[in-house]
Protein backbone atom coordinates (compact mmCIF):
# COMPACT_ATOMS: atom_id res chain seq x y z
CA UNK A 1 0.00 0.00 0.00
CA UNK A 2 3.57 2.58 0.29
CA UNK A 3 3.92 4.28 -2.80
CA UNK A 4 7.47 4.08 -3.91
CA UNK A 5 7.12 6.93 -6.49
CA UNK A 6 8.77 4.26 -8.97
CA UNK A 7 6.50 6.34 -11.99
CA UNK A 8 9.82 7.41 -14.05
CA UNK A 9 11.13 5.90 -17.14
CA UNK A 10 14.20 8.17 -17.59
CA UNK A 11 16.71 6.63 -15.25
CA UNK A 12 16.17 3.29 -17.03
CA UNK A 13 15.72 5.26 -20.85
CA UNK A 14 19.45 6.48 -21.63
CA UNK A 15 18.14 8.12 -24.61
CA UNK A 16 15.61 10.06 -22.28
CA UNK A 17 18.72 11.96 -20.79
CA UNK A 18 21.11 11.47 -24.17
CA UNK A 19 19.82 14.70 -25.70
CA UNK A 20 18.77 16.76 -22.29
CA UNK A 21 18.27 20.19 -22.51
CA UNK A 22 19.31 22.77 -20.03
CA UNK A 23 18.27 21.92 -16.52
CA UNK A 24 15.43 23.55 -15.09
CA UNK A 25 16.21 25.53 -11.78
CA UNK A 26 15.36 23.51 -8.84
CA UNK A 27 14.32 25.29 -5.79
CA UNK A 28 15.51 23.73 -1.86
CA UNK A 29 12.51 25.08 0.65
CA UNK A 30 13.87 24.57 4.07
CA UNK A 31 11.29 24.55 6.93
CA UNK A 32 12.74 26.76 9.00
CA UNK A 33 10.03 26.69 12.18
CA UNK A 34 10.90 22.78 12.48
CA UNK A 35 12.16 21.81 15.77
CA UNK A 36 14.03 18.76 16.74
CA UNK A 37 12.80 15.36 17.65
CA UNK A 38 12.58 16.36 21.60
CA UNK A 39 10.41 19.47 20.72
CA UNK A 40 13.00 21.97 22.12
CA UNK A 41 12.52 25.52 21.47
CA UNK A 42 16.01 25.75 21.06
CA UNK A 43 17.17 28.25 18.10
CA UNK A 44 19.22 28.08 15.81
CA UNK A 45 16.30 25.85 14.73
CA UNK A 46 17.09 22.44 13.30
CA UNK A 47 15.61 23.75 10.04
CA UNK A 48 17.90 26.47 9.71
CA UNK A 49 21.09 24.29 10.33
CA UNK A 50 19.98 22.08 7.90
CA UNK A 51 19.48 25.09 5.35
CA UNK A 52 22.95 25.87 6.38
CA UNK A 53 24.27 22.08 5.44
CA UNK A 54 22.72 22.40 1.85
CA UNK A 55 23.86 25.47 1.27
CA UNK A 56 27.48 24.49 2.26
CA UNK A 57 27.05 21.46 -0.30
CA UNK A 58 25.92 23.36 -2.71
CA UNK A 59 28.67 25.43 -3.91
CA UNK A 60 29.22 25.01 -7.53
CA UNK A 61 25.76 23.23 -8.11
CA UNK A 62 24.25 26.70 -8.57
CA UNK A 63 21.29 25.35 -6.33
CA UNK A 64 18.40 27.93 -4.70
CA UNK A 65 18.38 27.41 -1.22
CA UNK A 66 14.97 29.11 0.60
CA UNK A 67 14.22 28.86 4.36
CA UNK A 68 10.88 29.39 5.31
CA UNK A 69 8.09 29.92 7.57
CA UNK A 70 6.33 26.16 8.27
CA UNK A 71 5.87 23.46 5.42
CA UNK A 72 2.72 21.98 7.46
CA UNK A 73 4.38 19.06 8.17
CA UNK A 74 4.99 19.35 11.96
CA UNK A 75 3.81 15.30 12.59
CA UNK A 76 6.88 14.66 10.43
CA UNK A 77 9.06 16.52 12.08
CA UNK A 78 12.20 18.11 9.59
CA UNK A 79 10.79 19.16 6.60
CA UNK A 80 11.97 20.20 2.86
CA UNK A 81 10.96 20.40 -0.25
CA UNK A 82 12.03 20.24 -3.61
CA UNK A 83 11.00 22.28 -6.34
CA UNK A 84 11.70 22.38 -10.14
CA UNK A 85 10.42 24.47 -13.03
CA UNK A 86 7.12 22.72 -15.02
CA UNK A 87 7.83 19.50 -12.61
CA UNK A 88 5.83 17.64 -9.27
CA UNK A 89 6.61 19.76 -6.13
CA UNK A 90 8.08 17.32 -3.41
CA UNK A 91 7.92 17.92 0.27
CA UNK A 92 9.33 15.34 2.62
CA UNK A 93 9.63 14.69 6.72
CA UNK A 94 11.74 12.58 8.98
CA UNK A 95 14.95 14.73 7.89
CA UNK A 96 18.00 15.56 9.74
CA UNK A 97 20.26 18.17 10.16
CA UNK A 98 23.05 15.94 8.20
CA UNK A 99 21.13 15.62 5.08
CA UNK A 100 21.72 18.88 3.97
CA UNK A 101 23.99 17.25 1.30
CA UNK A 102 21.23 14.62 0.28
CA UNK A 103 18.75 17.51 -0.52
CA UNK A 104 21.19 19.26 -3.06
CA UNK A 105 22.12 15.93 -4.57
CA UNK A 106 18.50 14.89 -4.80
CA UNK A 107 17.82 18.68 -6.37
CA UNK A 108 20.44 18.23 -8.92
CA UNK A 109 18.78 14.81 -10.15
CA UNK A 110 15.66 16.55 -10.24
CA UNK A 111 16.84 18.63 -12.67
CA UNK A 112 17.95 15.54 -15.13
CA UNK A 113 13.83 14.62 -14.90
CA UNK A 114 12.46 15.27 -18.48
CA UNK A 115 9.51 14.05 -17.61
CA UNK A 116 8.47 16.14 -14.58
CA UNK A 117 8.98 13.69 -11.77
CA UNK A 118 11.92 13.27 -9.33
CA UNK A 119 13.78 9.73 -10.73
CA UNK A 120 13.67 7.12 -7.94
CA UNK A 121 17.27 5.31 -8.89
CA UNK A 122 19.83 7.74 -7.47
CA UNK A 123 17.67 9.48 -5.14
CA UNK A 124 18.99 9.48 -1.78
CA UNK A 125 17.49 7.08 0.98
CA UNK A 126 16.03 10.02 2.81
CA UNK A 127 14.27 11.42 -0.37
CA UNK A 128 12.75 7.48 -0.73
CA UNK A 129 11.63 6.76 2.45
CA UNK A 130 10.67 10.13 3.88
CA UNK A 131 7.85 11.37 1.15
CA UNK A 132 5.46 13.35 2.37
CA UNK A 133 3.52 14.31 -0.80
CA UNK A 134 3.81 15.48 -4.23
CA UNK A 135 2.04 17.93 -6.13
CA UNK A 136 1.68 18.43 -9.92
CA UNK A 137 2.51 21.40 -12.02
CA UNK A 138 -0.29 23.24 -13.42
CA UNK A 139 0.20 21.62 -17.06
CA UNK A 140 -0.60 17.98 -15.11
CA UNK A 141 -3.32 19.49 -13.40
CA UNK A 142 -4.95 20.59 -17.16
CA UNK A 143 -3.81 17.12 -19.16
CA UNK A 144 -5.65 15.78 -15.81
CA UNK A 145 -8.78 17.43 -15.65
CA UNK A 146 -9.45 16.90 -19.56
CA UNK A 147 -9.07 13.44 -19.07
CA UNK A 148 -11.19 12.76 -15.83
CA UNK A 149 -13.64 15.25 -15.69
CA UNK A 150 -14.45 16.80 -19.54
CA UNK A 151 -16.84 18.77 -18.23
CA UNK B 1 4.60 21.34 18.56
CA UNK B 2 1.59 20.84 16.55
CA UNK B 3 1.19 23.80 13.64
CA UNK B 4 -2.74 24.97 14.25
CA UNK B 5 -1.73 27.00 10.81
CA UNK B 6 -3.96 30.15 12.78
CA UNK B 7 -1.20 32.48 10.87
CA UNK B 8 -4.13 34.38 8.85
CA UNK B 9 -5.57 37.35 10.10
CA UNK B 10 -8.82 38.01 7.50
CA UNK B 11 -10.90 35.74 9.66
CA UNK B 12 -10.85 38.42 12.51
CA UNK B 13 -10.56 41.68 10.56
CA UNK B 14 -13.66 42.34 8.54
CA UNK B 15 -12.07 45.06 6.86
CA UNK B 16 -9.66 42.75 5.09
CA UNK B 17 -12.65 41.22 2.91
CA UNK B 18 -14.80 44.26 2.92
CA UNK B 19 -13.74 45.22 -0.14
CA UNK B 20 -12.21 41.55 -1.60
CA UNK B 21 -11.20 41.35 -5.17
CA UNK B 22 -13.33 38.87 -7.69
CA UNK B 23 -12.40 35.75 -5.94
CA UNK B 24 -9.21 33.48 -7.12
CA UNK B 25 -9.81 30.51 -9.20
CA UNK B 26 -9.61 27.63 -6.63
CA UNK B 27 -9.29 23.92 -7.61
CA UNK B 28 -9.55 20.72 -5.81
CA UNK B 29 -7.20 17.92 -6.50
CA UNK B 30 -8.43 14.68 -5.30
CA UNK B 31 -5.66 11.29 -5.11
CA UNK B 32 -7.41 9.26 -7.67
CA UNK B 33 -5.23 5.99 -6.52
CA UNK B 34 -5.70 6.14 -2.85
CA UNK B 35 -7.05 2.94 -1.10
CA UNK B 36 -9.40 2.77 1.88
CA UNK B 37 -8.49 1.93 5.22
CA UNK B 38 -8.26 -1.61 4.23
CA UNK B 39 -5.97 -1.33 1.91
CA UNK B 40 -8.06 -3.24 -0.34
CA UNK B 41 -7.84 -2.72 -4.05
CA UNK B 42 -11.45 -1.90 -4.48
CA UNK B 43 -12.71 0.27 -7.25
CA UNK B 44 -13.76 2.52 -7.67
CA UNK B 45 -11.24 3.65 -5.42
CA UNK B 46 -12.02 5.91 -2.48
CA UNK B 47 -10.22 8.41 -4.01
CA UNK B 48 -12.33 8.68 -7.08
CA UNK B 49 -15.55 8.56 -4.68
CA UNK B 50 -14.49 11.50 -2.77
CA UNK B 51 -14.17 13.42 -6.10
CA UNK B 52 -17.61 12.80 -7.18
CA UNK B 53 -19.06 13.90 -3.49
CA UNK B 54 -17.01 16.74 -4.34
CA UNK B 55 -18.60 17.60 -8.22
CA UNK B 56 -22.03 17.09 -6.08
CA UNK B 57 -21.66 19.47 -3.88
CA UNK B 58 -19.60 21.36 -6.36
CA UNK B 59 -23.16 22.87 -8.30
CA UNK B 60 -22.99 26.92 -8.47
CA UNK B 61 -19.50 26.65 -6.57
CA UNK B 62 -17.77 26.89 -9.50
CA UNK B 63 -14.56 24.94 -7.93
CA UNK B 64 -12.64 22.96 -10.46
CA UNK B 65 -12.14 19.65 -9.18
CA UNK B 66 -9.56 17.21 -10.94
CA UNK B 67 -8.63 13.85 -10.14
CA UNK B 68 -4.56 12.82 -10.05
CA UNK B 69 -2.16 10.34 -9.91
CA UNK B 70 -1.36 10.26 -6.16
CA UNK B 71 -0.23 12.78 -4.00
CA UNK B 72 2.32 10.93 -2.41
CA UNK B 73 0.90 10.90 0.82
CA UNK B 74 -0.07 6.96 0.87
CA UNK B 75 0.65 7.07 5.18
CA UNK B 76 -2.47 9.10 5.92
CA UNK B 77 -4.93 7.94 3.56
CA UNK B 78 -7.05 9.23 1.33
CA UNK B 79 -5.98 12.85 0.03
CA UNK B 80 -6.45 15.76 -1.66
CA UNK B 81 -4.76 19.21 -2.02
CA UNK B 82 -6.81 22.69 -2.15
CA UNK B 83 -5.14 24.81 -4.77
CA UNK B 84 -5.61 28.80 -5.25
CA UNK B 85 -3.83 31.19 -7.84
CA UNK B 86 -1.03 32.95 -5.98
CA UNK B 87 -1.47 31.37 -2.42
CA UNK B 88 -0.39 28.88 -0.76
CA UNK B 89 -0.95 24.87 -1.81
CA UNK B 90 -2.16 22.41 0.82
CA UNK B 91 -2.09 18.84 0.64
CA UNK B 92 -4.93 16.96 3.55
CA UNK B 93 -4.58 13.22 4.63
CA UNK B 94 -6.85 10.93 6.60
CA UNK B 95 -9.70 12.23 4.60
CA UNK B 96 -13.23 10.40 4.42
CA UNK B 97 -15.41 9.46 1.27
CA UNK B 98 -18.05 11.75 3.08
CA UNK B 99 -15.99 14.85 2.70
CA UNK B 100 -16.51 16.37 -0.62
CA UNK B 101 -18.57 19.14 0.58
CA UNK B 102 -16.03 19.85 2.83
CA UNK B 103 -13.38 20.19 0.44
CA UNK B 104 -15.77 22.23 -1.18
CA UNK B 105 -16.22 24.36 1.64
CA UNK B 106 -12.62 25.09 1.92
CA UNK B 107 -12.14 25.55 -1.41
CA UNK B 108 -14.85 28.39 -1.50
CA UNK B 109 -13.33 29.81 2.15
CA UNK B 110 -9.95 29.53 0.63
CA UNK B 111 -11.10 31.90 -2.44
CA UNK B 112 -12.04 34.51 0.51
CA UNK B 113 -8.06 34.94 1.47
CA UNK B 114 -6.34 38.09 0.68
CA UNK B 115 -3.16 37.17 2.20
CA UNK B 116 -2.45 33.60 0.07
CA UNK B 117 -3.05 31.68 3.17
CA UNK B 118 -6.51 29.12 3.83
CA UNK B 119 -8.28 31.37 6.83
CA UNK B 120 -8.36 29.18 9.99
CA UNK B 121 -12.06 29.76 11.03
CA UNK B 122 -14.54 28.62 9.12
CA UNK B 123 -12.34 25.88 7.66
CA UNK B 124 -14.04 22.48 8.21
CA UNK B 125 -12.59 19.78 10.61
CA UNK B 126 -11.31 17.65 8.30
CA UNK B 127 -9.09 20.23 6.68
CA UNK B 128 -7.63 20.99 10.03
CA UNK B 129 -6.70 17.89 11.68
CA UNK B 130 -5.81 16.72 8.72
CA UNK B 131 -3.18 18.86 6.98
CA UNK B 132 -0.15 17.07 5.65
CA UNK B 133 1.71 20.05 4.03
CA UNK B 134 1.47 23.24 2.18
CA UNK B 135 3.80 24.80 -0.31
CA UNK B 136 4.38 28.40 -0.68
CA UNK B 137 3.65 30.36 -3.97
CA UNK B 138 6.73 31.75 -6.10
CA UNK B 139 5.91 35.24 -4.99
CA UNK B 140 6.42 33.77 -1.14
CA UNK B 141 9.35 31.90 -2.25
CA UNK B 142 11.04 35.01 -3.85
CA UNK B 143 9.88 37.09 -0.57
CA UNK B 144 11.95 34.30 1.78
CA UNK B 145 14.72 34.40 -0.67
CA UNK B 146 15.28 37.60 -0.48
CA UNK B 147 15.24 37.61 3.55
CA UNK B 148 16.78 34.78 4.36
CA UNK B 149 19.56 34.36 1.88
CA UNK B 150 20.53 37.58 0.61
CA UNK B 151 23.61 36.24 -1.65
Amino acid sequence: MTFDDRTDSSATDPAATADAPTPAAATILVCSSCRGADGADDRPRPGHLLAEAARAANEDAGIRIVEIECLGNCKRRLSAALLCEGAWSYVFGDLAVENGADLVAGAKLFQTSENGLMPWRGRPECLKRGLVSRLPPATAIALAATQKDPS
